[in-house]
Order: structure tokens, then C-alpha cells, then sequence
């Protein structure tokens, strides 16, 4: 049975942090692991050209995804792993989809509704301080999608809207043209919970409450005892499901080591205790990576290689595919 | 010195008609004769296809276009001349401006308010039947000029806008990124005067007045019978200057043949004797580039190979250029 193509956009727009891991990175990961998949994941550096604006940031965020994404072992090998920059027919293909994109589909993206709404609220210009990158990004995502004839794009639920519309352009490109794009399918993993932060809130950029994956062994330990928790005395017993500190141990833990953090939680156990265990926990399974994730940083040129690589193999793909709908058009 | 960059985009939604002989191509011929200038001239084929969505149609189009310019006597040598679709950079470079382009500036483009507007008045959506390729076109524009750091744009009076929005763009990005564009200018030419069409209006497609440029000897002095003309009697004197035949034989005759004309026009002539002069004197003109364009029209390899050495011309500038923009934002 031929693969299935599963594709991934990574942005560039941050330091990957443990949300980003146990939310996206980790399943990611593990999906790349199964035969039955071909996954195709890219960073999506000409997205995040709509919001990161300085050379050097802009490189290093791209640096800093490879970086991440190589040192919690993806393996390019069994997986199409690119800069999207680097191949440049998906710009094309965004231009010949825009063509077939009637401008009320934009118009009603929820990304963008939700920027006009912010700047209603503010008293300001509609579209005051949004560029057109922002606007036809849905294009650019669709594009990235249908490139590769993607059966499987794992989102989370706020992408969901972002595949349909992908849907909705191939449909109309196929009912001129006549069958050409695959329709993609969403995949919303239910499965994986949302990762706390520092304040309890959901662990995201915008708040100022992350744990970056990557940082030195210090500076994990402080930032686990900045981690906040209820006034409850070490002998209450609590509730795991509660906890930030255990949602975020599961993810590290051993099945057996969870299972006997669950067991003190029920007979009572003191916050400190629990953050010294987790910070040992999740020390010791970022240590390699981390080690790795530092020499690859320190080695672009490694890390070009094997992106460039990765854009090869797509870009052979992408060339015979973009050929086809060319010729559908009349070019 | 070196060259000034002379570039034009020619639109490949119709079959050209002696008002874009005139209007358009005469002038960008002469001036591709002019050693001064280095001419890029492209067929804007991506930019049809907001509105040339068949296959056929689209490439009988492009095929018209080159075999028209090359049979009038374009010099692929002297010029840069090729198919836009055949130069990728420009689809690369148009997603890196959109993301410096504020969405209010496409909200405000001529073109796109024209098309609201006519849907305001007849009661439609706001959006309705306007597709993203329309509303983007303009930043597509930018990056054709910008892409070759063109320095002049021939542009009808309706153009100028989209000149002056290339600049806005390209200042953006120079004022973020430090200088990388050149500021394009556009040229009206304001002594190219309306071409009237059959029945005295501007002559245009959307008005159904045209005379195709190559269509066949009887099919010519049949339209040229067609074009509407006053009641005055032959021996009433005549202004030149508000007579279509007159304004269309002044493009196709000699000096001293226009000379003599305008003699007739005062002494007073028959209108019928006036079409079979015009007649004559365009057959004479257009009959050696109308067997030229029949030749190529029936050889689209040999357009092929013309188009893509241009392309292959103009993708060399393309690339080390866009590699220096991509340097800039950190790509």
C-alpha cells in the first residue's frame, strides 16, 4: 500500500518551548516512526515573514526549529524535512490557487476576523497593521498542502479552518480543471491535553509563561520551582488531574514512574518534592538532546545540508507535480 | 552608461487590435530600437489567469501575444522577452512583498474599488466574483518591476497607480531592510492620442469595436467600410483631427502620405475614397509582419524556444538578485 503523506507546517516565529514538544513535536515525532506514513514536515520561514522582520531572528528561529526537531531525533532520512523558502514551487502554486480564490473565502478566515475584531476594540482602522501576507496566508497554507498531494494534516483545532479552506480551493480548482488536487484530511489530536505554564494559564508565547525545551540544566530547575501551585499542606491529597507539575511529568515519565506519582499525590505529597522529581525526570530525558540540539546549533552548515537535502527530495516531487497543473491551466 | 531597464507587461486576454498596436506596442518597439534602453517585455500570463481560466484559450492568448510583437518586429536579441510564468523569482519575490505590503494599500488600488463599486450598484456582495488573484494583482505588479530593478514603466493613465504602489512597497522594504530597491517611474505617453474604434468610441475588447491587427486582407477592408464616419457631403472640407480614419491612417503612412491627406481633408474628399486609402496603405504595412505572425502562429515550438531563451536571460538578473533580498530578510 502506497504511504500515506502526512505534512506539517512548523512557523519559525519562537523558541520551541514544552508546550510546542508535547503538543505538536512529540506526536509529530512518534507519527514519523510509523511506516505507514510518508510525513513531509517543513519550516515555515516565508509564513513567519508576515511577523518576524530582522535578519537575524529570522534565521535563528529557523536555525532554532532544525535544531530542535533534529535533536529530538527526527530522522531525514524517513522523513521530507524542509525550509519552505527553499522550495520555491509552492510561491507558484500559491499565485495559480489565488486565481481560483474568491476573496470572500479570505474575507471570512478566522485568523484574520479575529485581528479586525481586536482592532474594532482599539477604535482603529479595520485592517490597521496588517499586511497582505497575513490576509492571503490561508493561500500559502493551501498551497504547502495540496503541493504534495497531502492526505493528512494534523492541526489543532484554531487550524482547522486553514484545511477546509484548502478543501474548498481544490474543489473549485477541480471542478474547472477537472480532478487534479487530492482532498486533504484535518487530524485534531484529542488526545493530547493542553500543556500548563508557569501561571497555570495554557504554556504560550504571548503569555510569558513557557519553559523553553533547550535550556541549561539551571535554568530548568528555576523556571520548574517558578511553576505555580495551589496552598494545599504536603499531607492533603491531590488531584493529579489538577496539578501542572503532573500534567507536565506525564509527558517525561516512565509509565511506572506516573503510575507512582499518582500514588503520592492520592497520599499527600509537598510541591517541592514534586517539582525536585520532575526537574530530574525531565533533566534527564532533554540531557542528549539538549547536548545535540547545542552542536547542531553551533553547526548551520550541518543543519543547511541536511535541510537542503530535504528540499531536494521535495522539490523533485513538487517540479513533476506543478508541471501537471500548469499544463491543466494552459501554461 | 549603463542601460536604463525599460520594463512593460502585456496582458494576454485577447487577440491584439491595431488600438494596442498603437497605443502600446509601436511605442515599446521604438524604444527597444533606442540603444539607450534595455527592454524587458513580458506576457503577463500569470496575471491572465484572474480572468483567462481555459486552458485553450489561455495558451492561444500567449502564443497570439509573442507572435504578434515577434512578427511587428521585436528583436528577442536586443530584448528581454519572455513569458512571466516562466520566470519563478517573481512568485518568490511577490510573497516576500505582500508580507511588507499593509492590506490597506490592495484595499485602496483603482481597480479593485472599480469592481466593488459596480457590485454596490448591482445590489451584489462587496466581494462578490472578485477573486484573491485580482485583489493581489497589484503586488504581483511590484515584484515584475522590482525584480529587475526596473527604472522605467510605460504605463497607460490607468497604470500609474500600480507604479506608485510598486514604489510604496518597495520603500517599505527598504526602510526596514536598508536599500535594495531601485524606485521605479512610470511614462505616460501623452502623445500617443485614444485610438477610435469602429464606432468612434475608444477602441477597446470590452466595447466590441476593434479591428483585429492580423486579421486577413478581406476581412481588414471590411472593417475599415465599418468605421463610422459623419454626413458631410465630399466636397465639404474636413477636420482631420476628428476623424477615426484619419487618426488610424496617421500611424500607418508615411509623412508625405499624411501630408497629402490632410490637404484632401481641407479641399474636401469622399469617405469612401478616404477607407480605401487607409486600407491600402495599412495592407501594404501589416502584410509582411501578418505572413510573419501566420508563420509563427503555426510554429509554437519555435515561440517556445524564443520565450524560454528570454526567460532564461532574464531568470540569470532574477536569481542573484533574489538571493540578495533573501539574504536581507534572512532567508
Amino acid at each position: 500500500m502506497e504511504k500515506k503523506i502526512v505534512l506539517t507546517g512548523i512557523k519559525s516565529t519562537g523558541r520551541p518551548h514544552i508546550g510546542n514538544y508535547i503538543g505538536a513535536i512529540k506526536p509529530a515525532l512518534q507519527l514519523a516512526e510509523n511506516d505507514a506514513y510518508s510525513p513531509y514536515y517543513f519550516i515555515a520561514d516565508y509564513h513567519s515573514l508576515t511577523t518576524v522582520q530582522h535578519a537575524n531572528q529570522f534565521k535563528d528561529y529557523v536555525y532554532g526549529i532544525a535544531a530542535t526537531w533534529l535533536a529530538l531525533g527526527l530522522d531525514p532520512e524517513k522523513s521530507t524535512f524542509y525550509r519552505q523558502a527553499d522550495v520555491p514551487e509552492v510561491l507558484e502554486l500559491a499565485w495559480i490557487l489565488s486565481c481560483l480564490t474568491p476573496k470572500g473565502l479570505m474575507n471570512r478566515a478566522h485568523a484574520y476576523k479575529g485581528l479586525i475584531e481586536e482592532n474594532r476594540q482599539n477604535g482603529l482602522e479595520q485592517d490597521s497593521g496588517i499586511n497582505m501576507g497575513v490576509f492571503t496566508y490561508p493561500i500559502l497554507m493551501a498551497a504547502d498542502i495540496l503541493l504534495f498531494q497531502s492526505d493528512i494534516v494534523p492541526v489543532g483545532k484554531d487550524q482547522i479552518q486553514h484545511v477546509e479552506i484548502a478543501r474548498d480551493i481544490a474543489g473549485h480548482f477541480n471542478h474547472i480543471y477537472g480532478e487534479t488536487f487530492k482532498m486533504p484530511e484535518y487530524k485534531v489530536d484529542e488526545a493530547t491535553s493542553v500543556v500548563p505554564g508557569l501561571d497555570g494559564r495554557k504554556m504560550s508565547k504571548s503569555y510569558n509563561n513557557t519553559i523553553p525545551l533547550f535550556n541549561e540544566e539551571k535554568e530548568l530547575e528555576k523556571l520548574i520551582k517558578r511553576i505555580e501551585t495551589d496552598s494545599s499542606l504536603p499531607e492533603d491529597p491531590k488531584d493529579p488531574a489538577l496539578s501542572s507539575l503532573f500534567l507536565i511529568y506525564k509527558e517525561f515519565a516512565s509509565e511506572a514512574q506516573v503510575k507512582r506519582m499518582r500514588e503520592r499525590y492520592e497520599n499527600g505529597v509537598g510541591w517541592g518534592e514534586v517539582k525536585k522529581e520532575l526537574f530530574h525526570v525531565m533533566n534527564a530525558y532533554l540531557e542528549t538532546p539538549r547536548q545535540r540540539y547545542i552542536e547542531l546549533m553551533n553547526n548551520p552548515k550541518k543543519m543547511d545540508e541536511i535541510l537542503l537535502h530535504g528540499a531536494e527530495k521535495a522539490r523533485r516531487r513538487a517540479r513533476t507535480f506543478l508541471e501537471e497543473v500548469k499544463e491543466k491551466i494552459g501554461c
